[in-house]
């Protein structure tokens, strides 16, 4: 139950299979720091390159192929007081015929109040002006090696999670990946202080952050994609495009849970799902898209899930 | 300002230039009945065929091609004590590997009880035995005659509504839809006691309802998709398939609201929309998807937005 | 076997069930004349709107829902020197990034040499201006009056066909198209003089011909979307988006044909098309991509298949 | 200009930075040995694993990045007298609804005569009995180290190539791939003895081989996607899903290879694709479809290019 302060100094534009940058046990703790999306620290320093540059990868101690490694995200605090964003919507999330109409992107800045717990922008337009945001930390990018002796660009995701950028990765959930190799390879970065369903103007307010988090290990229990939980509800995380497939993958995973974890077959899961599933389009920007499938644990408990 | 009592008599598998049913003003209300989705009334009486008949339509007297018909939705109150819906997961919703393994669909009866407001299956298997759900009206089916002298099928959904199947369209909704056609001719119908997102297995709760709806006409004021406000949000709907599309339609439909409403310019707009933007997959059954972009009071008030 | 000569003054925007036109017999040939996309005659005279007016429909006696229409085009003329196309590839084939790039889309003329069978651009720019091209008439818009007592848009297409825009539906082509009313209600136009797949400009190159064109009746024979033959290859096509929907229409369709007329069982069907198929990306602009699938009676023929 | 013999003893399942196995020189030639999809040689031995391993990687000499590889595919000879197949449609290119009617998948195998240049199954059923093909060799997966030092699985593609499953690429055939690395570090393997459009059943006649192939560099010449060419047109690959969007890098990289040596604006290639362009759907089985966008030389000379 160790508690590690670790000082990454080196990062990766790859979730793959790195040299291990911390070895750590099922159950300890570790306070890190996050890049910003384009590599920039706390003090402003650029120390790494595009895309967002990962801190990791920790080792989990008995982490094999074909466990699940737990994360559980205590604390995201910010480490400045800049954040930026892109300055308007992504062409992908448009009428292709509206694209031309929009005005070019530019990088914005905004005011991150760590006292008071807000975001604004630095220079907004008269329009904006008293626009004043409460901070909300997620995590864009996290998950492990892949599968295959696979090294997966930290600009996409996939079954082993990676660049998700959903809002519901944050303080007080806890997230499952697959373990595709031994020690698993935890990695993290791309920070966002606020952020929209589907990251639809390319990025979150990205800055930097310290992150803590406490992992966890379910020795034999395999899962086909990423899972989170927190007091209100669980769900699942589909990786792909188009938002169809993505949502397939994270219907079929939430199928999966409900029938091995609280035994559903598949007639009671469809009753289930038809009544209560709820989707959030995590990112409609990336190379794959990201669909979460979500579950009050409300509706569970209706359903005498003691979960 | 009168209250209309009516009874249909004859209903619609089209969305089209029919016959008008009952001519009223702008703000009129009107008190009606809806059939299931496979055309049974209150007292189990087949009165039409699939899919989904409509009540109606109702030519709302001064509405011209380019104005916006406002609907808003008073009252749902199921008229009968018997549901249905079908009993797997749709097959477009899981990964294609899994598709052969489900069992076959069947239809499957539910309680309605309206004093205690809640629905429960009629013949639940032992997992579900206690599970017991609030009561949740929603209207499934509903919009006006569509553009060119179309008539569509009440199966699917356009730029004139339709088949959305979204759970945000009950008592308490606004709703506004473009008007194609002299008198608008609205209809309504395929009303559910509850539903999930998505409508995933391919229904939601169907039963035939008593709704009482007010009508309001915004002359000259032209809109390109459905869109909906109550207490707690304002909405636009976009109706197309795969969901990518569907949410470009509602994106752009809520960036031309955000500017000619709201006084946002297209980088305001995308500001805010960046940090603010909820979306709900309505359905993802339909032949077009339907995607609402979802966007707070509370996130418009912040921004200073009277509305 | 009687020969029709129709002149057409009435059009329509819609295929659904409006008046006959003509009634005809199964074996009966038609010469009829089409308008242009936007409603532009043989002598320049704008006789209707957009889009893609039709000419029709002609009642086919004895045609009942649940059979198949066939048509087969036996000539078309193009009956004036000029057609048009837009200038730039539509903002939906291009990755969105690149969309803003691109300059405004014009309307642009083409000279149609029916002496010599070319088409060649008006006011070429210098790049282009040596390049004569072959006239290759095609259909871009026809089927029959749709289920359910639709009237659908003249822009889209469905299981009743419609503006699937393929270059495959020319002269030597019999088309099927399934019966969804008595006389099957069939339409033509939207003809163009020369298209590449995909339709990418948004247009063929549109001009008014004159058409001749064969019906007979398959009775008691359902088929779920429309077909074609000619003399080198079968051929399905599906209408939906994405493409992906599309082409698994086609596939669907193909795998009932091959089952039905060609005595191969699902095995046997995966087979031959796993190794023989062709898919032709019949249009990717219009509200329903189009997908062909095709089979080259060659292949049919090595395979045994007497047709 | 040398001629190497290059007998693999290692095989990869993603394309990567890995060690080189040989280094060669712009205007080599390499014969050398490919497995088939699941790692079997022409003995028969297992030697390597799933999916697809590769023979490679190739280090070509001065090749750096921004550079493109030409590789050109000089003779395609299998190795032994057996391959196989799957035995159905692969459940993502039917409709949903009837994947449920399909038979189980089973592995099948073919008979192939190297002197009669001809496949046919093993055990074919009553109606297929007499069915024999023409062999037509072609590479299943092909490509170089990608981008940021990524190891991409070889089941999937990208802009480095990978699984594109593409029956255009064969001998005769040139490919160009875009240079991430130094050396380039070309792989392949995967090849089929023949393949229809799709790989609809999810594999072509999957086999080993014996491969002949010439690489050249372009030095300073960056593109963007794979590209090929032969003696009938030149072609663009684009990888992603939807098949939309992989037509979109497709056509987007065509527009741009017009652009470049070809003299064609962005107008003028409008034109000259709008009228001419044709697409392959190579495959719409693995996570990315790939679609090639292809032109004739023939359109090209029509057009007055010299190329």
């Amino acid at each position: 139950m160790a508690e590690h302060r670790f000082q990454p100094t080196r990062f990766y534009n790859t979730l793959g299979p790195a040299e291990p940058a911390l070895a750590i046990a099922p159950g300890d703790t570790v306070i890190t720091d996050t890049l910003d999306a384009r590599g920039v620290d706390a003090t402003g320093a650029a120390l790494a390159t595009r895309p967002n540059p990962m801190t990791g990868p920790f080792f989990v101690e008995g982490a094999e192929p074909g466990d699940t490694l737990r994360v559980t995200i205590e604390r995201m605090t910010p480490s400045r007081d800049r954040g930026w964003t892109f300055s308007v919507l992504a062409p992908n999330v448009l009428d292709p015929e509206r694209v031309a109409q929009m005005p070019e992107r530019e990088r914005v800045e905004w005011i991150i109040d760590r006292e008071a717990g807000t975001v604004r922008l630095e220079k907004p337009s008269e329009r904006l002006r008293d626009w004043v945001l409460p901070l909300a930390p997620m995590i864009g990018c996290c998950g492990v090696a892949p599968a295959l002796g696979q090294a997966i660009s930290t600009a996409t995701s996939g079954p082993h999670g990676g660049n998700m950028d959903y809002r519901g990765i944050r303080a007080g959930t806890t997230m499952s990946f697959p373990v595709f190799r031994p020690g698993a390879l935890f990695f993290l970065g791309d920070c966002h202080a606020s952020q929209g369903d589907g990251e639809i103007v390319g990025t979150g307010i990205e800055t930097s952050f310290e992150v803590a988090f406490r992992v966890a290990l379910d020795k034999g229990r395999t899962i086909g994609w990423p899972r989170g939980e927190d007091d209100e509800c669980i769900f699942t995380v589909g990786n792909a495009r188009p938002l169809d497939q993505a949502l397939q993958h994270a219907t079929t995973e939430m199928l999966d849970w409900l029938s091995r974890d609280y035994g559903m077959d598949a007639v009671a899961a469809s009753h289930f799902l038809g009544q209560t599933v709820r989707y959030d389009v995590a990112n409609v920007f990336n190379p794959a898209y990201s669909v979460a499938c979500r579950i009050a644990r409300q509706d569970l408990a209706r359903a005498g899930a003691k979960a």
